[in-house]
C-alpha cells in the first residue's frame, strides 16, 4: 500500500469549441469529464487494456468515484493545446486516489483528484454495485510499471 | 463578512438518461454541472435577476470557479427526482463559497462546495478577466435574505 | 400504423450557462439532448412510467436513434425559458417518429426530428441490442391518449 | 459555387466513457458535438488556423448550424476507436454544408450532415449575430486544398 507516486501517463487535450461557456473559457465540469477519461488512459497504458477489456479480465464493473476535486488556476479557451499527465498516488483495499495535473505552455492550470472505488455488479441484483479489493494482479502492474 | 450560511435555495432535478454512463449512474461531472445551474438559480432566488441580467445590472462578467469539490455518497439513475440544496457559506472581497446538498428520498446523495471569483472584463483587453469586489448591493442582498 | 399526430406533451425548459457556446448561444448538440429528455418525458405522460419502469413493465432496454435531424431558426442563450412540445408523428412496427417545436416566447425557434427503434437486449448476448415489435399496450395507451 | 466534394480532413476519435448512456452506446448528440469539432479541425487542416484565430484573420464570430442531421447505423461502445471523414460540400453565398462520416473498422457507423452560417458581430449591437458573406480567402483555399 504504497504513498509514492506510482506510474504516471501524459495525454494532449485540445480544448474544442462545445467545452467552452459564454465567457469564452472551459466549462468546469468538462475539466472533470477530461480527468475522467485521463484516469481510463492511465489504466490503459499501464495494464495494456481498455476500460471494457478490463471488465472482462478482471472481476470490474467499473471505478466510480467517491470524491472529486479540482483547482483552477489558468483559464483556457477554445483551440488551446493542454498536456495532462495523470498520477496513482495511492492504493487502498478497494479505492485508489488519481492527481491530474493539466498544464499550458508548461504551466500548471488545473490540478484534479479523483478518489475512485472499485466496483463489481452485485451477484444477487445486478442493478447494484458494490466495492471489491482491487485485484493483485492490478496493483502489481502499477507497482511495476 | 459573515461566516454564517445565509439565504438557501432549494430546486428539483430530474436526472436525465444522458446524464447517466454505462453503470447506469449519473456521470460524475454532470453533478458538477447541475450544482452549476444550482448556483445560479441561487442567485436568481435573491437577486431576482437572471445570471445574464446580473451582467446588465452590476459591473458583472460571470463568476468562475477556482475550486470546486464533491463527495458522491448515494448514486442516482435516470428517472430518479432529486432536491438540489444551495446555500453560500461565505462572501470575502472578490470570492464566495457555495455548499450544495443534493438529496434523494431524503437522504445526502452529493455534496458539492463550489469556491467562486466575481470577474468583470478586463477594459484594456475585453478577451481578459479578471476579480473585482463583490457589489455591496450583492451582500446587502444575500444579507437581507 | 396512423399517421396522425397522437398525444403530445409540452414541458417548460430553461436554458443554462453550461448549454450555451462562446457566441453565447445554445451550442447545437445540447438541443438533441434535450429533445432526448422531452421524449422521455412524452412517454413517462402517456404511460404513466419513467423509462426505467418502463424497461421493467415491458420488453424494453431503450429506444436509440436511427435518424435525428433539427433546424435551428432562432438562437436562445443563458436564462432563455422554452417550451418543447414533444408529439410521436408515427409508429411503425419497431420504431417511431418523434417532433419536437421548441418555442421561446410563442415564436418556433428549434424544430427536432427523431426516428427511434425499440430494442431488447439479445437473450443470446446481452452486450447485443436488436429490435422489436412495439408492444401493443404501448400503442393503445398512445392511440387512447 | 462548387457542388462538388472539396478537401476534407481525417481524424481518430476515441469513444470516451462520459460518451455513453445506460445502454453502453454513445448517446446520439455526443455524435453532434464530435462532427462539430471535426468541422473546425476541417478548417484548421486548410486555412491553417484555429477557430479563435479565424476570428482575429478574417471578419468572423463563428459557423453556428441552420440545419444538422445524422444517421446511426451502428452503435459504438466506449473504447471503439473511430475515424471522422469530414468534407464540405458546397459553399453558398454565406451558407456551406459540412458532410461527416464515421466508420468503426472500414465500415461507415455513422453518418452527420450540417448547414452553417458564416455570422459576424453586429457592430451596432455585439449580442446579435448577423450572417456574412464567406470570405473569398477562406473559399479560395477550401478550392486549392
Amino acid at each position: 500500500m504504497s504513498t509514492v507516486a506510482m506510474r504516471s501517463n501524459r495525454r494532449n487535450v485540445r480544448i474544442e469549441w462545445g467545452d467552452c461557456d459564454p465567457l469564452g473559457i472551459v466549462f468546469f465540469p468538462r475539466y472533470f469529464a477530461i480527468f475522467d477519461d485521463s484516469t481510463a488512459y492511465l489504466f490503459e497504458a499501464v495494464l495494456g487494456l481498455k476500460k471494457l477489456e478490463v471488465h472482462d479480465a478482471f472481476a470490474f464493473a467499473g471505478f466510480p468515484l467517491v470524491e472529486a476535486r479540482a483547482r483552477f488556476l489558468i483559464p483556457s479557451r477554445c483551440g488551446d493545446d493542454v498536456v495532462v499527465e495523470s498520477t496513482i498516488h495511492q492504493f487502498r483495499k478497494a479505492s485508489f486516489d488519481v492527481v491530474h495535473r493539466l498544464t499550458k505552455s508548461g504551466e500548471l492550470a488545473v490540478e484534479g483528484f479523483e478518489t475512485r472505488v472499485w466496483v463489481v455488479r452485485d451477484e444477487s441484483d445486478p442493478d447494484k454495485l458494490k466495492s471489491q479489493p482491487i485485484p493483485r494482479e492490478v496493483r502489481d502492474r502499477f507497482a511495476a510499471a
